[in-house]
């Protein structure tokens, strides 16, 4: 057996991830491509296992192979390991194959000694320099490498910036810094017992031990516990020459990403500082200047650059966050990721991707998260550079956002710093800015114009036709009772609770910007007075600025929101490529006109779900006399004053959709919905006691009230249950239906309407309920000499309907479509009600009892197992009948991409969401077609092709 | 090939159902074996087929075969038929191999014509009875043969009745009856075109024909496809020589049981009457003899019938209920089934034919049914004879009760007649007497001694040790607010309503007789005073009896009630024999000491299910202090004051259980049933407000009522959810479990505890309950030295513990036992609310949208196919650790017999239920064993054995 090599030098070998982890593979690949990368070379994962069964020895020739790859480095880079008078200094990193974040230990500036200090100085002329570095050094070797306790470097770090007077590190002067190294060294070898090595290559021998060591750590055991990951792939050792940026007037430090990651132009964009190392451009003292000026100083850097963005691009396919040191004059490449970008940009640089031949249309389509179509949607600060927070002040030529693209704006405007003060966790979505208010009567007073506002305001927003205070409502946490603070708000931002408290639930659903659990990073609320980590002091009437994607930040100052009104053109593009590949459609989830026509612009293919409870809310004391109602009689004429209603409302929905189908859902909430609570009625009571007619009436709707009460709502007399107990109100509401259909067909316009039977879970009651329906429609078939294709289904909520699926898709009446409605289907099958579980959901989110949100994310393990069953059950009966049964859900997971995977796997024809989570869905379902491609769609093999 | 046979004389081949369709069969077989059957013969089933498939024409032959038949009858009747002086009558009756009650169409006397009537007179001196059977005749053939309209018969004989100035047909003189024959002969021609027959031969031929179509007519044919009867099998026909109990002083007719029907005693019984038709008996004019007095009249009748009756159970292994005539001193046997009895007489039959070799014991067990256990652990009349309402009156005999055996006293009491005034659904069963009352206010006012009560008490019931007057609530309807009057009463009957309203739901619950949709048999309620369909009228304070099993009676006079204190010792026997042969256990659900006890004698084989609630109803204020506790230091000390009580309960039981498994599980329902209502604490701060002290703690009070008010209880914050985050509630319960445990075993006694986690819908709630569960016994093994074997498991009842059974029971951590709380699954399965479904549920039942009350039988094919998945699931992971996962029934449905069918059929280990349906499940368990023995237990196949 020949001797295996542990050692390769970057580029050596073909970059294997495996091998080399991930940062190693990363530096191979560089190399390999020509890029100027400092040169170093990478110990292998398996090197690492070796060394652990090994009883942590190195295995027998790794030292060799390393003095001999250093040897290269040294013939690379022209200076040797351990010289004193320009030493060659290098980092010494792990990486392992599978990316672990927080994870990676690094040591910094080995190879520097303290005898090297004076000469090594002299020959760079930059004393301080060298003196920060091994200042450095030594915090790190005793931190990594000794694993010593460093709060005590700490404290002597902290006193020398207190006896200076300076508050950050690198201004601490030449002498603090002398006083520091003779203080490091002294406390190094009290703590540890040794002093701190003067030879190089013992400090570089004792830094590879401790990264193979790490792997074992307790800290790195757990993460990998916790994230599945095995124990023995073992990490990577990278060594790598390091190079300086604050060299000389030559030198200088920056990133770049291959393409704007904001509006996704093709130009490469980014910022450089000169004579700086890459920390201090994130300590963000000195302000970097754009990459373009980099044209003028060092043109044949700027044309380098451009050439290496170039060749990484076509490397990587993908845009590129790129990481660049000069050192003298010499361009090097540190590091290269796939670029963060805005959702605007990630579908500008996808499709600009799929012209310039670099990706195809199904890759674009894959390069897309739903997340940047929901984003490039929502309210945002167009970001110059998210990293640092800093924004495109489009705020003065707002007035031109309509004339122009959002790209040429971009281009005119100038670069600002924006200030975080706080973050959280991100709960409602968007950018908001307004005045902050501590109080939810105070909010709604000012945004109803009740209250002169105790502040001057300048921070507005629209809310229909009117501009409105724009206020952001700053709580320790909320409960019901701010429900209308909550309304009155732009944004909502809380101390405590997490992504399930009341406010995040309650915020995201009434379409809020929310913040939660800001109090993590140091943010309090005392009194009327919000105060932040540094010690800053936030009152009442001051403007705020929060956004809330991915992270969610909170500003000091107020920074401009732009709210698209539309999808930029690419992700458009995006989509329509999307539809083209995706196997499951997107309808939408639309009662009113209003809603229909946005999801049509969004090119719903249908609408998977119209409730008409909204009908019977707009007409409610109609509604309300028809429950007062005695006989059958009194009901038949409150009922026959609604019909009107309701058929307009059905044409105004089938005009919109124009072809499309339009599933609509029988009335399905509890009467008592309609109907006064009862300590409302009671008190009424009370107050016309003295009108003998009222209070007659009164005690009528209380008796009705009393009756139609139930202890578990949800579980009760709704549905088709209701129904089938009074059929009259089915008879009305398809009577509407069909006679709408067919005057919309009098006008030559296709019409589909597919009629939902809410709540079913036995066959008679479908059975049942479709006799009914289709014994009215004949009626008005007969009545107005015309007919009309029209299809009877039912909603799956209840986990017996999902189990006896076969049944219900039996036959000649058994339902022609299913839709999940998979709200009901998992407060049954989960035993949680909704409105209920904020007690105890976020306990079980927390301690991972639950993977997530069952009203956001389909549960997949529990209520997914009935879909599927329900899915399988039902269409292999419909085929005893020749029928294929279309399936679709209409819950709010609808919209939901982890769940529209999930229902395109188990074979559903459609997803239904709101209207704006349109384009979220049709790109979600495109990518679950395209990963789910091997096993195509379970209906196209299992059951015959759809019509 | 050869000429088939289509008509065979009775006994002429072996009885063969199919094709001689019951009737015939049972005639057949009578013949066989010997008994003196009135000669006659059957035309088969296939034959009917034949003929309507010949387009309704009799095949080649058949008519020359009944000629045959009916020479060979003469022959042995000695009469010939169409002879005027002595004819030879017959009856033609139809009967298929089904039994179709009601579908029997029968023409009686065919061979009777208008010329034969003076001569047939003058033979037998009796013109009356001729003209009498002419008349009826006439009527029946019009009806059965020509279909005519019978209205106008009814009417000509009705206007006769009035003539003559008598209220029953037998009564009319024999001019009326002159009149009527001529009136019915002009009639018939009339309406038929064609006068009636003269012809005999021709109206045989006629009544055939007419019994073949029948097969044919609609509501036969929707009988059929209702009850699922195959169209093709026919019907035979079966003509029979007619004989007549009125013929002279030597004639008789009269019914007899082989064994007494009310006791099971080995001695005919039964009664007669001397000259007399068997509609004269039905009638109910003449008061008949007990059988007994046959002996001293007519001796050689009576030793006749004795034989007879030893055969008939000789042949058919069972007793009969047998029919009989005697003309002119000649004994024929008309009919025989198996014979209606009482719970008690089943027992004792099946126990005695055990020992006399006549059935083997697990033809015995089946014999007995579990309604039959279950009516002998109810007070009832003790019937002489239940289908005409007389009873033995045992009043005087009752402190005799107790020094002999039923049987004896029976035997001494005299017979009674008691009076049906009113019919309805049985609802609660049982038997009651009492006084009427209108009110619930006054019912709770009289029993609680609060008002002297506006009539005399007679009747009393035990109430513990007190005596309370008996009294039986008469409402329209009932609401939750006549529950204090439900309570007060002995029995309940309401007017309207079906067996899922409330008067039914909660009388039944509460252990109540109830009848309910009394009104369907013409009751009316008017202000206080029930009128009955007779024109009766019952004031309040009249005393009524009511009986309740699968028939509910209301009798107008006061019944001695007799009220089991144990099972009759036949029924012992039975039980215990069951035991032997079923594989399923039957254990029982019991919170208290008391409840135990009666589940240990009654056999029970552990205890299913030990709600730990009422512990916490007990202990309200400490419970109270613990709910108000804002801190986990306040919580920990009120709970631990409760400990104390919980361990002395845990004693108890285990105690009584004495070795056997007892299931205990930790706190089910949500905190706020341990909270005042909203209003009774809104209504107390206002009481209270100038008490400083007492309205913070009202306030409080309220405060944590708002916070824990949810909109669906049933799917709230409850079970483990309350568990997990509030362990140290889990850990008390756990701890005082433990400890009793320990102490029992000190005291020498073996304890099985078995801790069940309840509403479980997640592994991880499951695991991080029993760590806790773990934990804490590890802590009290500790502390007290000694250690037990004990059990972690949970309770099955929401959908989503179902279909993820295999995770729950997976693993070192994974559940020892599963045990399917079969209410809230059913609820959470069906979206039905237990406390709401009384709005729809009677018209869903009454519809057939559902086949019967989920919360009594388990829905086999929704919830059922969720609880076979579970098993499945389950037992196939918990392999994988090598354990036996024990799985059981808690919920209600638990003592239901169709339910332990199902779930032995599922394999489940057990079924538990509460301490009185014990005995009815055990009988249940051995039926389930014998009848679904081929599948055997699905766990003895597909698991390995239990230990």
């Amino acid at each position: 057996m020949g001797k295996e090599k542990r050692v390769f030098l970057f580029g050596e070998i073909e970059p294997d991830k495996d091998l080399l982890g991930g940062k190693g593979a990363s530096l191979a690949t560089m190399t390999k491509i020509g890029l100027p990368v400092p040169p170093g070379f990478t110990i292998t994962t398996k090197t690492c296992i070796e060394y652990l069964n090994n009883n942590n020895t190195f295995p027998d020739g790794l030292w060799q192979e390393v003095l001999q790859a250093i040897k290269k480095v040294e013939e690379k880079i022209g200076r040797k390991f351990g010289d004193p008078e320009f030493p060659l200094l290098v980092s010494v990193r792990s990486g392992a194959s599978i990316s672990m974040p927080g994870m990676m230990d690094t040591v910094l500036n080995v190879g520097l000694t303290k005898g090297s200090i004076e000469p090594f100085s002299k020959t760079i002329g930059n004393p301080k320099f060298v003196k920060d570095s091994f200042r450095r050094l030594i915090f790190m070797y005793a931190d990594v490498v000794c694993g010593l306790e460093t709060e005590k470097f700490s404290e002597l770090l902290e006193e020398e910036k207190r006896k200076a007077n300076v508050s950050h590190d690198f201004q601490l002067p030449e002498s603090s810094l002398d006083n520091l190294i003779a203080q490091y060294l002294e406390l190094f070898q009290n703590l540890y017992g040794k002093p701190f090595p003067e030879d190089s290559f013992l400090q570089l021998e004792m830094a590879v031990h401790a990264v193979f060591k790490s792997w074992n750590n307790k800290r790195a055991i757990n993460y990998r516990r916790y994230e599945g990951i095995p124990d023995d792939i073992g990490t990577a050792v990278n060594i790598q020459s390091m190079v300086f940026g604050n060299f000389d007037d030559q030198s200088g430090t920056g990133v770049l990403f291959t393409r704007n990651p904001a509006t996704g132009e093709n130009e490469i964009y980014g910022e450089f500082l000169l004579q700086a190392q890459g920390e201090d451009v994130v300590a963000g003292i000195r302000t970097p200047s754009p990459i373009s000026e980099l044209k003028k100083i060092m043109p044949h850097i700027y044309d380098e650059l451009q050439t290496y963005a170039k060749k990484l691009e076509g490397h990587y396919r993908d845009m590129q966050d790129v990481e660049f040191t000069v050192e003298s004059g010499k361009l090097y490449i540190l590091q290269t990721r796939s670029g963060k970008r805005t959702g605007t940009a990630a579908a500008k640089i996808a499709v600009d991707m799929v012209n310039e031949n670099i990706i195809s249309k199904e890759e674009a389509i894959l390069r897309v998260s739903p997340r940047d179509v929901e984003s490039s949607l929502f309210p945002s600060v167009v970001w110059a550079n998210s990293k640092k927070f800093q924004y495109y002040d489009i705020a003065d030529l707002e007035a031109k956002l309509h004339a122009h693209s959002l790209d040429e704006v971009v281009k005119k405007a100038p670069i600002k710093q924006a200030t975080v003060i706080g973050e959280g966790l991100p709960a409602g979505p968007g950018a908001a800015c307004g005045h902050a208010v501590f109080d939810s009567d105070l909010a709604e007073a000012i945004v109803k114009g009740e209250k002169s506002p105790p502040f001057e305001i300048t921070q507005w927003r629209k809310e229909g036709d009117k501009k409105v205070p724009s206020l952001i409502l700053i709580k320790k946490e909320t409960s019901p009772e701010d429900f209308h603070g909550m309304v009155a708000s732009s944004g909502i931002i809380t101390m405590t609770g997490g992504l399930t408290s009341h406010a995040a639930l309650v915020g995201r659903q009434i379409g809020k910007r929310v913040i939660v659990g800001a109090s993590s990073s140091g943010m309090d609320l005392l009194g009327r007075k919000l105060r932040t980590r540094d010690g800053l002091v936030i009152d009442e009437g001051q403007v705020l600025s929060m956004e809330v994607f991915d992270e969610a930040y909170i500003f000091k100052e107020p920074l401009p929101i732009y709210t698209p009104t539309s999808l930029p053109s690419a992700m458009l593009t995006v989509l329509d490529w999307a539809d083209e590949v995706a196997k499951i459609k997107v309808r939408t989830n639309a009662d009113k006109e209003k809603d229909a026509l946005v999801a049509v612009q969004f090119k719903a293919k249908g609408i998977g779900l119209a409730r008409t409870e909204h009908q019977f809310f707009d007409a409610l004391p109609l509604v309300q006399e028809m429950i007062l109602a005695e006989t059958k009689e009194e009901r038949l004429e409150a009922l026959n004053k609604m019909i009107d209603l309701q058929r307009d409302d059905f044409i105004k929905l089938f005009r919109v959709l124009h072809g499309l189908p339009v599933t609509i859902r029988l009335l399905d909430p509890p009467l008592h919905e309609f109907l006064p609570k009862e300590l409302e009625i009671r008190e009424r009571i009370w107050q016309q006691i003295l009108n003998p007619e009222q209070t007659a009436r009164n005690i009528k709707v209380l008796r009705k009230v009393l009756y139609y009460q139930e202890s578990n709502p949800m579980l009760g007399l709704r549905g088709c249950r209701l129904g089938l107990l009074f059929p009259e109100i089915m008879e009305m509401q398809t009577r509407a239906i069909i006679e709408a259909a067919l005057l919309i067909k009098k006008q030559g316009i296709e019409v589909y309407p597919e009629i939902m039977i809410p709540l079913v879970g036995f066959q008679e009651e479908f059975v049942l309920s479709r006799e009914i329906v289709d014994s009215t429609a004949q009626k008005v078939f007969d009545e107005m000499g015309d007919t009309i294709d029209y299809k009877v289904g039912t909603m799956i909520e209840i986990p017996r309907a999902a189990l006896t699926a076969d049944e219900i898709a039996a036959g000649k009446l058994g339902a022609d479509f299913f839709s999940f409605g998979t709200n009901d289907l998992h407060q049954m099958t989960l035993g949680f009600s909704r409105d209920d579980v904020g007690k105890f959901l976020p306990y079980y989110l927390e301690n991972k009892i639950i993977k997530s949100d069952p009203f956001q994310t389909i549960d997949v393990d529990g209520a997914g197992k009935l879909m599927d069953i329900c899915v399988t059950l039902g269409r292999q009966s419909a085929i005893n009948v020749n029928k294929y049964l279309k399936v679709g859900i209409c819950g709010e997971q609808g919209g939901d991409p982890e769940s529209i995977d999930f229902c395109y796997r188990i074979g559903l024809d459609y997803v239904s969401c709101s209207p704006y989570r349109v384009p979220v869905a049709r790109l979600a379902a495109a990518h679950s077609t395209l990963r789910n491609a091997e096993i195509d769609s379970k209906f196209l093999k299992q059951w015959p092709t759809p019509p």
